[in-house]
C-alpha cells in the first residue's frame, strides 16, 4: 500500500541484465504484471486509448495520457516506462511533457519519430517519419528538461515500420543515442525476427536496445537476450487478453441469462480485494 | 464514433419490462457489454477502485468516479448508471454531486444509506447506516438539484446488508420512494436469491426494484423478471474475468519466455482496432 | 447555484443585436463579467496558460483548457465561447475536441487557421498559417461531429496576424463560412481598427463577424455594432487586471509587513461569499 | 522554466526565522507571490473552491484541490504548503491524501481537527470539532504514510473558530504535536491579535506555531516574530484583490463601451508573457 516506494526505471535496469516490461491501461493490470515477475509496467497508448474506446491517433491528450502513467505508478513497487507517442506536438511539448511526466513520478519516457498526431503502427497506410535531425533535436530538449539525473528517454525509431531498411532505423538511432537518447528502441512489424536481428547485428551498442515483440511472439527471452536486447516490452497482450475475457463473460451473462456459467472462471471478490491490498488498508482504521 | 447518441436511462427503462445492467471501469469494458446486449452500464465503484489498485471505501473521489462514469458514458450508445457511493459526504455533496454527474451527461445515479466514507459492501465487518429520515432528506436534496426530468435517482438501501430485517429495508425503502426516488435497489449479501425475493413479495412497487445478483447468481433472468424486479445489476463480473485474464496471460508470458501460449487465446490487434472504431475515425482524415 | 441553467450561445446571439463577451480563466471570472452584464464568457487560451505560469503555445492539453471551460461554464447562467486554438492537432482531433466540448456543455467554439502548435498572436515573430482549404476541411469536420443543432463553431482567421492582407483575410473567412462556420473571426494586432473597419466593408456577411479589439481599445460598442460585427470579445483585460492586483497587494504586506494597508481596496471575505453562493448551498443543510 | 526546481517546505523554515506565506489559487498567483519575496505559497480552500464559483464546504474534492497544488507547485521554486481541509474522510482519507499530495511533490500539508464536511472557519455558525484523540490518530496516520522524512504536516486547531478557549487550543495542540505534528496551526477569527497572543504565551513551542493573521490585519511580521510565531499565512488577500479587480475592470469596460479606461492601470499583455517565462520556451525552438 506504501506509495512512492519503487525503484527508478534507470537502476532496474543496472540490476537486470534484461529487463522484461508489460503493457497495461491501469493500475490493477500493473500490480498484475508485478505478480507475474515483470520489473516494470508499460503504459501503452494503444492500451489507454483502447479502454477509452478511441483510436491509438494521438486523439486522447498527454494529459490523459500522463495521468494513466501515474495513477499506475503510484500502484506499484516497479517503475512505469510512459509511452508518450511523438511527444505531442514540437519541442515546447516535449519539454513540458518531460517537467510533467517527472512531476508526476515517471522515471522512463519513450518517444517516436513520427508526426504529431500519430497513428498506431501496426494500423496500415503510411506512417510519416520526422526528419531524424528535428527528431535528434528533441531527443536533445527531452534530455536538457529533466531535472534530475534519473529520467530514462527512450527514443524509438518507426523507421522499419515506415517502411525504410535496417539501414535507415541504424543510422537514425545512431543520431539519436548521440543526441542523449539512453536507449533506442527498434519497431518492426514483421511477422518474424529477422529484421530486429539484423538491426542488432549492425547496433554497436552505445546505448541499450528495446524492442516489443507483438508481430514475432515466438521468439524466446533467452535468445533475445542472446541477440544483445537489454529491455522487451509486451505491449497489448494484457489488453486483447481482456477483450476476450469481457466479452466471453458478458455474452455468458446475458445469453444465459445468469452468471453461473462464468462463477468458476473468474477471479473471487476476495481475490479482487487482496489486489486492492484491504487488508493493510483495513489495519489503519483501528 | 458519434458521441452524444445515447437515449436516457429512463427512457430504456420505459421501453423495456427489465433492464440488464453489466458492470465495468472503462469505456472499453462498456462497449463489450454493449456488443453483448446489455441495455446500460454499471460504472461500478468496486470495478473503478480496484483498477486504481485501491479499496472501495470512498478513497477516490468523486471526481475521479465522475471521470469514470462520463468516459464510459461519452463512447457508448446505452446509458451509464452511475454508482455513487453514498454520495460524498453530507447534503451539499449529494447537491454538488447531481449537478456534476448531470452536466457530464449522466442520466442515472445510485446513493445508498450508509455513512462516508463507507467500505465495499461484502467487506466482513460493521456496515453502519445512515438514518433512514437523513437519508430520504437526501434523496430529496438530489431530485430537486436536478436540472431536468431526466435524471434518475436509485436509492439504495444497505440495511440487508448490515445484518437487519426485510422488514427494516422495505421501511427504509418507503421512505426513500416517498422522498422522491425514482427507484429502489435492495442489496443482499446473502448466498441465495430468498431474502430479495421475500423483499419483493412486501414491496408494494410504488417505484421500480433494482437488484445486484453477485451473491445469489443463479437466479434466471426470467425468474427476476417474474418476482417484478425492473433492473439486474451484474456488477463486477467483468472485472473478476478480467482479473484472470491478466492473471493467466502475464504468467503465460512470462514463465514462458515468450507470448506464443496466449496468441490463439487473446483478441487480435485488429479486433482492438475494430472496438476502437478506428475505420470510422479515418475516413475523417481523406 | 443551480446548475445547466444557461442559454446556448447561438440563442444569446439570436436575441441580442450584439453579445459582449468578457475573458476569464476561471468560474470566479466568469460570474464576475456576468455580474457586470457581459452576454458570455470567453474560456481564453491566453488567460488559462498564464494562470498555469506557461506560455500560450499550445503547451497545455485539450483536456485542461475543456475542463477550464466546462468549470467556468457550470457557475454560470450566461454560455462560454471556448478558445480551441488551433484544434488541436489534425482532423481527428478537431472531430474528437467537438464531442468533448458538447459533452462538457459547452455551446460555442472557436477555432484559427495556425499550424499546430501555435503561438499567442501577440507574440512577435512569423505566425504560420494552415492552407484555407485545409482549414476549410476541418471547419467541416468539426461541424458533422457535432451532435446537436446547437453547437455554434466560429473560425478565426490569423491572415491579419501573420502580415497578409484584408482580402486574403476576406477570402479565407468567404471559404471557412461556406465550409459551414457559423461565424467569422478577423483577429488584428494594428494599433487602430482601420484593418478590421477595412475587412467589414469588404464583408458580405453571409455569416457573422466576432473581433477582439485588444490593441484597438478605444473603439466603442456603439461604433463596433455600426460597423456591422455581431460578437466583440474583450479577451484579456480581466487577467491583465488580475497581474496587476495581485502583484500591488502581494507587495504591499511582504513590504509592510502587514496587509493593512489593502484591507480598504480589496473585497471582503464576506464578498466572497456571497460570489460563492453560500446562503443558497446552505439553505440546503436545514 | 525548468521545473521541479524548488526545496522542500522544511528545508525553507530550517533556514528562515520566519517563513511568509501567500494564498493563491494558481500559478500565477504563487509566481507573484514568489516575485514579491514570500518564502512560500498557500493553495487555500477558500481561494480555490471560490475560483470554481463554490462553497468552501468540502464541495470540491481532494482531486481538485491536490490538482490545484500540483499546479501552483510544477511553476514555482518556493515551495507549496497545501490547505488540506480536514483530510477529506477518515483515516484511509487521510493516508490516501499524504501518498497522493507526496507522490505529486507537495512537501507540506495542512489539517483541520473539524468534521468532514467542513464549514469555511469564517461563516457564521457552529462549527463542530472532530475529538482531539480521534484527530491525533489521523495525525498519526498521516505522518505514518509518507515515504520520505521531507513531508511537513501542520496540525490545525479550530478550538477558538469554535467557540472554546485558548486552554482547550492549546492542550488540542499539545497532543497534536505529541502525535507527530510537524507544527501546530491556531486559528482565531477574534478582530485582534489577544486570542492568538494569549496561545502563544502559554505554548511551550515543543513545535512551531503557524498563525493566519486575516481579521487581525495590523499585526506587523516583527511583532509576529518577536511573539513566536514561525510561519505567517495571508490566507486570501490575493483572491480578495482578484475579486476586486475583476469587478472594478468588467465593470468598466462594459459600462463604458470599451477598454480605454483600464488600460493604463491593467498589466501590458508583454508583462503576462513574462510571466509566462515565454523568452525561455522560445529558445528550445531554434
Amino acid at each position: 500500500m506504501q506509495r512512492l516506494s519503487y525503484p527508478s526505471f534507470r537502476s532496474v535496469l543496472a540490476e537486470n541484465e534484461i529487463v522484461r516490461v508489460a503493457g497495461a491501461n491501469h493500475a490493477l493490470g500493473g500490480l498484475l504484471a508485478e505478480e507475474a515477475g515483470f520489473q516494470a509496467v508499460w503504459s501503452s497508448s494503444l492500451e489507454v486509448s483502447a479502454s477509452r474506446g478511441l483510436p491509438d491517433a494521438s486523439i486522447l491528450s498527454m494529459t490523459e495520457y500522463l495521468e494513466a502513467a501515474a495513477n499506475i505508478q503510484k500502484a506499484l513497487r516497479i517503475p512505469v516506462v510512459a509511452d508518450c507517442d511523438t511527444g505531442y506536438g514540437g519541442k515546447l511539448n516535449i519539454a513540458h511533457m518531460v517537467h510533467e511526466f517527472e512531476a508526476a513520478g515517471i522515471t522512463a519516457i519513450c518517444v517516436e519519430d513520427k508526426l504529431f498526431p500519430k497513428m498506431n503502427s501496426f494500423v496500415a497506410g503510411a506512417q510519416t517519419l520526422l526528419g531524424e535531425q528535428e527528431f535528434a533535436a528533441r531527443i536533445a530538449v527531452a534530455k536538457q528538461a529533466q531535472s534530475t539525473g534519473e529520467m530514462y528517454v527512450i527514443a524509438r525509431t518507426e523507421a522499419l515500420i515506415s517502411g525504410l531498411t535496417v539501414d535507415v532505423a541504424l543510422e537514425r538511432c545512431r543520431i539519436y543515442a548521440d543526441s542523449g537518447a539512453d536507449a533506442v528502441l527498434v519497431h518492426s512489424k514483421a511477422k518474424s525476427r529477422e529484421q530486429i536481428a539484423s538491426f542488432l547485428q549492425g547496433w554497436d551498442f552505445r546505448v541499450p536496445v528495446v524492442i516489443v515483440p507483438t508481430t514475432y511472439p515466438d521468439w524466446h527471452i533467452d535468445e533475445i537476450k542472446q541477440a544483445g536486447v537489454s529491455v522487451v516490452i509486451y505491449a497489448n497482450q494484457g489488453l486483447r487478453a481482456t477483450v476476450r475475457a469481457l466479452r466471453d463473460t458478458y455474452r455468458s451473462v446475458y445469453e444465459n441469462g445468469d452468471s453461473m456459467a462464468v462463477e468458476d472462471s473468474i477471479a473471487s471478490v476476495q481475490d479482487v480485494f487482496r489486489l486492492q491490498s484491504l487488508e493493510t488498508w483495513q489495519k489503519l482504521d483501528v
